[in-house]
C-alpha cells in the first residue's frame, strides 16, 4: 500500500489501522468506556461522495484482517474468497472497511487491554458488552472515516448478528444489509454450547478469574472450548465424508487414549492451534455478547418492530443459510425474513445446498459469491 | 425380597448381587482381565427351563438399578417407567437382569478398581475395552445365572449398542434383540463429542494421569465433559420450548457471567450432580469403548455379516428410534434394520414422534412401552 506521490497519505485509510474513539461510548449495560480503541483495516478508495463503503462484520474469533494476509497465522484473509480484486465486494469499486470487535483481542480493545483508571488489564473488570455495543463502536469508526451512510453492511454467523443489529439500532446509516448463516437471537442450544465453553475455560486453574499472566493462558481450558465450539460449526454429514472412522497415521485400533481417529487428531489441533491466537477472557466476553443477542427483546418480542425504522428507510435486505448449518439453521433466517416482510421491508432469502454445516460461509461457495454480486450490483 | 421360608435362597439372585468370575476374560485388546466382578440385579423369577431371561442393558452413564431405587442417588431405577409389575417388562413373567458394565463405577471391575497384581486402583493401567468385552461379561454373568439363552436383550444408546452386538457376538443366546435410540457404529460426530470430554476431564490438573484419591476427582473436568454430552441428549426443539431464552431467578440481564438463562443453570447443575456419582476414568473408559464400537468393522465394513449368524439362529430384531434424536438419528437405525434384511433376520422398526431428542427413550414414552410390550408378546 504505496500512496502515488501526487496525493497526500490519509493516515485513516489502508491495513493496520487504529484509532482512538475521542468520546465514551455508553454501553448497553448502562456503563461507559472511554478510551477505546477499534483497530480496522480498509481496502479500496473512499468515493468523494462517501457512498461506496461496504462494512464487513467478523465472526467469534474473526479479525479485522478480511482480505490481507493474517499477520498472527500467516494465513490469507477469512473472506478472501469473496473480498479483493475482480471478486464481489471489490477495492476497485468499494470502499471495504472491516474492524476487530469491541471486546476483541486484534487489536480493539478488550478484556486484555489496559484499564486506563488503574493501567492494569481490564480482565474480567471489562464491562460486558452486547452485539449493539460492537455496532455502536462501529458506527463510531464510521464518524472517524467520514462516513454518514453504508452502501451495504454484510457478515456471516456473528457478523450476520451485526449486520442485522446495524438495521435494527443504525437503521438510517445502512442502505443494504447482507446476514449469512445468522440469527436474529441465540437460542437456547446455542447458548449452552457457549456455556460449555466458558465453563471449560472457567475450569482451568490458570485462568485464576482471568487475572492470568498473558504468558500462562488458560491454554487447556480454551482448547476445550474452543472443541466443542468446532463441532457446532461442522455438520454431522461433513465430519463423515471428511473423517468417517478413518485412523489416525495407524493400520488398528490403538486400545489407549491417544488420537486414534483422525477427527480427535483433528480436534486437538484445532483446540491447541486457537489458544496461540485468541485470548480466553476476549472468548467469555464475545460468546456472552451473542447470547445475549436478541433483536426481539426491546420490542416485546415482535421482531418485525425491530425492522420497521430500516423498512421506512429503505433498507434492502438479503439473508442467506446453508442445508446443513444446525448452528444457525435455516429456519431462523426464515424467521427473520417473514419478520423483515411483516415490516414492510425489501427482503430476499436464499437456502443453499452444502455440506459443510456453518462453516460453509468461510469456504468456497459460488452460490453465495453471485447471490452478494447481484445483490450489490443491483443496488448500484 | 423376601423369600418365602419354605424356598431355599438363591444368593444369585436378587438386588445388589455381585459375582466375581471365576476365569480371566480375554479381552478385544487381546489382554486377560482376571478377578472380574460384576455388580448386577434380577427381578422376577427364573422360569424352570430357564427360558424368560431378559437383560437389560444401560447407557453411558446408567448402572445396574434399572428398576429399583438408586442408593447413591435416592431416585428410581432408571427405566422403571418400562419395567416393573403391570409394565411391558414384567417380574411377574420375566426374569430380569440388569448389570454394570464392565469399565463402570457401579460395581463392577472399572478402573476405579484395584488391580489384584498390585493393590493400587487401576487408573488408567485398566486395560481399554470394547462393548464386545462389555457382552462378553455379560455372556459370563449369565453362565453363572444358569441361563444359556435370553428370551431378549434390550438396550437404549449404549446399551441398544450391547443389544446389537449380542446379537452379533452371541448369535445363539439371543432370541430377541430390542435396540432403542442406538448405532451399530460410532460416527465422526460423536466421537468429536466424546472427545471433547475426554480432553476435558485430562485438562483438569486435578486427573493427575488418572490417578487422583478418590476425594481429589477432577470434578471440574468431569462436569464440562457432562455439560457438552448432555447438549447432544437434548434436541434444539425441547431446549427451546422447555428453556428458550427465559432468565434464570431475574427480571432482566445480569451483565455478568453467573447463570442468566436457564439453560446455562440447568447445564451447571447437571454438571455438578453427575461428578457425585460418576468416576471420571469411568467415563474416559466408557466413551472410548463407545467410539471404538463398530460392528461391520470385523466384516470388512459389510454390516450385514455381522447379523448373519444371527439370522440363522432365528433372531428377531425391533429397532426404535425417535425423531429429534440426533446423537443417533433414525437413519442410523434404518441402515441396521436395512443390513439385517439383507442377512435375512426378522426384523421391523418404527420411528417415534418426540420433542426430547436422545433422552426420549428415557422419559414417558407410552408408544415406546406399547411397541415393546407388542414384540416380546408375539414371541411368546
Amino acid at each position: 500500500m504505496t500512496a502515488a506521490p501526487s496525493q497526500p497519505v490519509d493516515e485513516r485509510f489502508g491495513l493496520g489501522r487504529r484509532v482512538r474513539l475521542p468520546a465514551p461510548l455508553t454501553l448497553a449495560s448502562g456503563q461507559n468506556l472511554s478510551g477505546l480503541e477499534i483497530a480496522y483495516e480498509t481496502y479500496g478508495t473512499l468515493s468523494a461522495a462517501a457512498d461506496n463503503a461496504i462494512l464487513v462484520c467478523h465472526a467469534l474469533t474473526g479479525d479485522q484482517h478480511v482480505a490481507s494476509l493474517n499477520p498472527k497465522t500467516g494465513k490469507p484473509g477469512w473472506w478472501a474468497r469473496l473480498i479483493g480484486p475482480g471478486l464481489p465486494i471489490d477495492p476497485a469499486r468499494h470502499f471495504i472497511i472491516c474492524a476487530n470487535v469491541l471486546g476483541g483481542c486484534a487489536g480493539s480493545t478488550g478484556p486484555a487491554s489496559p484499564d486506563p483508571a488503574t493501567g492494569d488489564r481490564f480482565a474480567m473488570r471489562f464491562p460486558v458488552i452486547t452485539i449493539q455495543d460492537m455496532v455502536a463502536a462501529q458506527a463510531r469508526l464510521l464518524d472517524h472515516l467520514g462516513i454518514q451512510t453504508l452502501a451495504a453492511v454484510i457478515g456471516g454467523s456473528m457478523g450476520g448478528m451485526q449486520a442485522l443489529a446495524w438495521a435494527a439500532y443504525h437503521p438510517t446509516r445502512v442502505r443494504a444489509v447482507i446476514a449469512i448463516a445468522a440469527a436474529a437471537r441465540h437460542s437456547a442450544q446455542n447458548i449452552a454450547f457457549h456455556e460449555v465453553g466458558r465453563q471449560a475455560i472457567m475450569a482451568d486453574p490458570r485462568w485464576q478469574q482471568g487475572d492470568y499472566a498473558p504468558d500462562q493462558p488458560p491454554a487447556a481450558g480454551l482448547a476445550v472450548a474452543r472443541m466443542a465450539a468446532h463441532i457446532t460449526y461442522l455438520s454431522e454429514e461433513g465430519l463423515t465424508s471428511r473423517f468417517g472412522r478413518q485412523l489416525q497415521d495407524r493400520a488398528a485400533l490403538g486400545f489407549g487414549f491417544d488420537a486414534d481417529f483422525q477427527v480427535e487428531s483433528y480436534l486437538r489441533h484445532q483446540g491447541l492451534s486457537f489458544v496461540d491466537r485468541f485470548d480466553a477472557n476476549s472468548y467469555l466476553y464475545i460468546t456472552r455478547a451473542m447470547d445475549y443477542f436478541d433483536l426481539a427483546e426491546p420490542h416485546g418480542g415482535v421482531l418485525a418492530d425491530a425492522f420497521r425504522p430500516a423498512a421506512i428507510a429503505g433498507t434492502r435486505f438479503v439473508l442467506i443459510s446453508f442445508t446443513t448449518d444446525w448452528l444457525y439453521p435455516t429456519p431462523e433466517s426464515k424467521r427473520i425474513v417473514r419478520a423483515l416482510h411483516a415490516a414492510g421491508a425489501q427482503a430476499s432469502f436464499v437456502e443453499l445446498e452444502s455440506p459443510y454445516g456453518h462453516d460453509a460461509f468461510l469456504l468456497e461457495a459460488p452460490e453465495m459469491n453471485r447471490i452478494v454480486q447481484g445483490f450489490l450490483a443491483s443496488h448500484g
